[in-house]
């Protein structure tokens, strides 16, 4: 998680997933290997001019989609964990403002606990019995 | 987490806990307890009729405030592990649309990745050196 982290903040190469995340590099192998074998992540080679060709990791559709979990985790670690408040903040480019994960309707109404239904879905393997 | 999405299922109830997540009495006494102990669940004796006290479980304001991360995680595996699709929906009680976790800006705006940019918020240790 701490290396989707990182991913998402823009991190790529292999040396800094080390580095920035604070483990060692055979442990750095290890994770990046196991994300990239869940399809979270890609490892394309990169070369810079007079280096030899090292990797570097970038998200996949699969792991970029995972940015909800993480913020929403972050936000609720921020809360309940953080005394002096979030350490980092997500931000919308555009204008600036903070950027929360939330819950919403498809027709755009904020869906809080209490609003919610639990219903069956379409991959569902058990027949429905009632309706919600 | 499983006992978690149970209890934002609405599960109360110890023996509830055990059958639905499908795991042991034991292991769920275990799970309930570190669940209570980092705030996420209360403990409290209900007693039915004719019935010895029993314990129930219920989500804590901590506790409740997961639940973006969880509805976050649901899509995100309906989406990419699920070739089916999703086997149960939240939906919006009052209009029956289905909830999402999304992120959005303090003005409302949809902030996707490539919209986000990441800052120093209130609760960081080291001295900002720029602005974002």
């Amino acid at each position: 998680m701490l290396i989707l982290r990182e991913a998402f903040y823009g991190t790529e190469r292999f040396d800094d997933f080390a580095e920035r995340v604070g483990i060692s590099e055979p442990v750095a192998a290890t994770r990046l290997r196991e994300l990239v074998d869940e399809g979270l992540l890609v490892r394309e080679p990169y070369r810079e001019p007079g280096q030899r060709t090292r990797m570097a990791y970038r998200l996949t559709e699969k792991g970029a989609e995972l940015l909800p979990v993480l913020a929403a985790l972050m936000q609720w670690g921020d809360r309940w964990l953080q005394p002096d408040g979030a350490p980092v903040q997500l931000r919308h480019a555009d204008c600036g403002k903070v950027v929360q994960a939330e819950l919403r309707c498809a027709a755009g109404h904020p869906a809080p606990l209490a609003e919610l239904d639990l219903t069956v879905g379409p991959g569902a393997t058990v027949p429905a019995t009632q309706d919600g």
